[in-house]
C-alpha cells in the first residue's frame, strides 16, 4: 500500500439524509481506505441552516405546478458554511475543492471527469431532493451540474455515493494494482473484453481456446477485438466517439 | 397513500458487500415505503455459495492480466438459488423477475427501463465486483447487463441502489403525489426547467417576472421553451432524440 498523502482526498456531502451515509461508501475496499486514512467523507445536514422554527428547506414551486422546491437561501447558508465565498467577512480560507450538484439536468458523469476529480483535493457535493434547488443557487456558487443517467432518483444521495466510489477507487493505495485501472470500460474508449476463469468447462462451455493457447499476441488480437465487437454492438455512441479520435490527426 | 398490493414489488440483491445494504435505500421516503410494506429488498451473500474451504469466489483471468474474476460455478449456484432455473430438479416454481447485472458494458439504464422494471414484480439483481463476472453465466443465465453510466465503480452495489431507487420512487403509495412525476426529466424527453421557490429576491436575484405573473398559459410558454433550451445546450443526444421523435409520422 501507497504511504498517506499528508492531506487525503476529501468529500463533503451537504444533505438533508445524513443518515444515507456511509451507507455503500462504508462497505468493501472503500470503507476499509477511509478506514486506513486514505480519504475522507464528512456529511453537511441542510436541514441545520433552516432559519424558522419549523426548520423549512423547501418551498412551493414559483409559477406552479407539483412538488417543492429546496429554498435558495436554506441552500446557499449550508453551501457557504462549507465552501466559504464571502472571505472578507468569514476571515476562513475559501475551499478549493469543485462544488458539484446532482442533478438528471446536469453533465453525464464521465470516467474523464472521474479521473480528474480524484487527481484534486476531493470535492462538495450537494444532493438534491423534492423537484430540486433554487436556480438562484446553482448560479451564485456557479455549480457543477453532473447526472449519473438518464433515470431519475429520490434525491441525489446514491448519485454522490456513485461519484464518490468511483473517485475514490482511483486514489493511489486503495485498489492493489494500478494494472487493473488500465484495461477497463472507457478507459481505453471501448467497453471491456469477455472474461473468463477456471473452471475450463462450465456446465458444457469452454473457456474460449485462444485464452488457454499461452500464445500472449493471440490472446491481445482477440481481446481487442472483442472490445471492438461489443462497443459496436452495445453502444454506436462510443464506437463513433472511437473513430473519430482514430481517424484525428492528433493521434 | 394507496392501498398496499397483496405481493409487493420485491428486489433482491446477489452481493459480495451484503452490509452494503440497505445503505441509502434505508434512508428517506425509500426507507419508510419499505417499512411501510410498499416494498421489499433482501440480498443474498454470493460467498455462501463458495465450494471450497477458503470460500473461493475468484479465480485469475484466463489469457492473463490484472484483477480477479468472479468464478462461474460459485456465481451460478448463488443465481440459481434464487431464480430456480432448473425446475424439474429442485420443484421450485421459476422466478419470473428480470435477472440484471450491473456492469459498465451494459445497456445504459434509461428512464424508460425504470418504468418498466417498477411496472414489474420487482428485479434480481447481480452485483458485479472485481474485473467482472464470467461471461459463461452472463450467457447461459440470460442476464441482462445494465450500465449506469460511463464511469467504472469499485462494484454493482451502488448501482444496483441506484435502480432500486429509481424504480421504488414510481410504485403507487411512495411519492405523495403522482403529478410530480409527470414533468420531470426524462418523462417528456426533454430536461426540465429551472426551479424557483420563495423569497421573491435573493442576493439581488429576482425570481422571474413571469412565474409570479401569475399568467398561467406565459409560464407554461416560458417552461417549456426553457426545456428546450437548456436540452439543446447540455444534451444534443437527447435534443436530437427529441427532434426526431416530434418529426416522425406517428405522433
Amino acid at each position: 500500500m501507497s504511504a498517506v498523502p499528508p492531506i487525503p482526498w476529501h468529500a463533503t456531502v451537504l444533505t438533508l439524509y445524513p443518515d444515507a451515509f456511509p451507507g455503500v461508501l462504508g462497505a468493501s475496499i472503500i470503507g476499509g481506505a477511509e478506514k486506513s486514512g486514505l480519504w475522507q467523507l464528512e456529511t453537511v445536514d441542510i436541514r441545520d441552516f433552516a432559519v424558522n422554527r419549523h426548520r423549512t428547506v423547501d418551498g412551493t414551486p414559483a409559477g406552479g405546478g407539483a412538488g417543492l422546491v429546496l429554498k435558495p437561501d436554506v441552500s446557499a447558508k449550508a453551501i457557504d458554511s462549507v465552501v466559504c465565498p464571502d472571505d472578507s467577512s468569514t476571515g476562513n480560507i475559501r475551499d478549493d475543492r469543485p462544488l458539484l450538484y446532482m442533478t438528471p439536468r446536469g453533465r453525464p458523469l464521465t470516467q474523464k471527469r472521474v479521473r480528474e476529480l480524484a487527481a484534486g483535493p476531493g470535492l462538495v457535493c450537494f444532493c438534491g431532493r423534492f423537484e430540486g434547488l433554487d436556480e438562484r443557487v446553482i448560479e451564485s456558487r456557479n455549480m457543477e451540474e453532473v447526472s449519473i443517467g438518464d433515470f431519475v432518483l429520490a434525491g441525489g444521495e446514491v448519485a454522490a455515493q456513485a461519484m464518490i466510489e468511483a473517485c475514490v477507487r482511483l486514489l493511489p493505495g486503495v485498489l492493489g494494482s494500478a494494472d487493473s485501472l488500465e484495461e477497463e470500460s472507457f478507459e481505453t474508449g471501448l467497453l471491456e473484453y469477455p472474461l473468463y476463469t477456471k473452471p475450463r468447462e462450465f456446465e458444457g462451455r469452454e473457456i474460449p481456446a485462444v485464452l488457454t493457447s499461452g500464445d500472449h499476441g493471440a490472446v491481445d488480437r482477440w481481446r481487442r477485438a472483442q472490445m471492438e465487437e461489443i462497443t459496436k454492438a452495445r453502444r454506436p455512441d462510443l464506437w463513433a466517439a472511437h473513430l473519430k479520435r482514430k481517424n484525428s490527426p492528433e493521434t
